[in-house]
């Protein structure tokens, strides 16, 4: 975490050891053409190609239910990613802009979100369209798009 | 993690010691007027109270230029969430769904996922709008909304 020998000319990073506040379970594993980083695309897009979602068994009842959502959220761990950087410099010309105004995969928590067509389901697997990331990304959780489920989510009486 | 004791009629967990796969460092904390869970709305909202999001100094320059974004999305840490329930009764009447299939606090990995609107910046402290999360939630990551930064990552040439 302290290796400053590939970081680009303005770019800062932190040189302590970092905390390990809370961990993470891999509940499955994603599987995309995409298989350097330069294979990825800078976004996912809705008539990219179908990626496969695979949940390992013990989650899989967790999916029950899913099929009804046409949009899903995903997270994933990017785990190729270093993590110290503070500031970052995209275009390598020694301008350089804080981690939290990009979405690089270089990140204190290298957590990917997307949010993704669901195709269909063929058991523990989903079909999806709309990823970035390389082949091979641990899962770390599926939601219901927020938007999808906004209407199933009527506001609790007496909350504003 | 196999606590059956305060599950309702209905749900399934798994039983068994998860992985630790990967960890998390928080980077910051959230502070919200929602004191207990009773206080929180279901989905953050637009016209919300103005919530404080505050940067720990070492990550304090990681904000440089977040400011020119109006809305960025944030990933925080559900801390108090159960992680074992595979199927969730969330009206209490025995019909469950599956864990993915909802957007319930409780997960395997209890990771919240909000879009908000970015008032203004204070140093370190973001003021925000649209947020559901506890007082005190830990923060996970922020980054630019993706629709926010379409604009801004034209296609790679070449890679489709």
């Amino acid at each position: 975490m302290t290796d400053d020998s590939d970081i680009r000319p303005g770019e800062t990073c932190l040189h302590h050891a970092p905390p390990e506040d809370a961990w993470l379970q891999f509940i499955g594993v994603i599987h995309t053409p995409f298989l350097t980083r330069a294979d990825c695309p800078r976004q996912g897009r809705a008539n990219g190609p179908v990626c496969e979602v695979e949940v390992f068994g013990p989650w899989a009842p967790a999916l029950e239910g899913i099929d009804a959502f046409e949009t899903i959220e995903l997270l994933y761990w990017l785990d190729r990613s270093r993590r110290d950087l503070l500031t970052q410099s995209p275009k390598s010309d020694g301008r350089t802009v804080g981690t939290f105004a990009l979405r690089s995969p270089v990140r204190p928590n290298p957590i990917g979100t997307a949010r993704v067509r669901l195709e269909r389901r063929e058991g523990n697997r989903l079909l999806v369209r709309g990823l970035d990331c390389l082949d091979g990304t641990p899962l770390v959780d599926i939601k219901p798009d927020r938007c999808a489920f906004t209407p199933q989510a009527p506001d609790k009486p007496g909350v504003s």
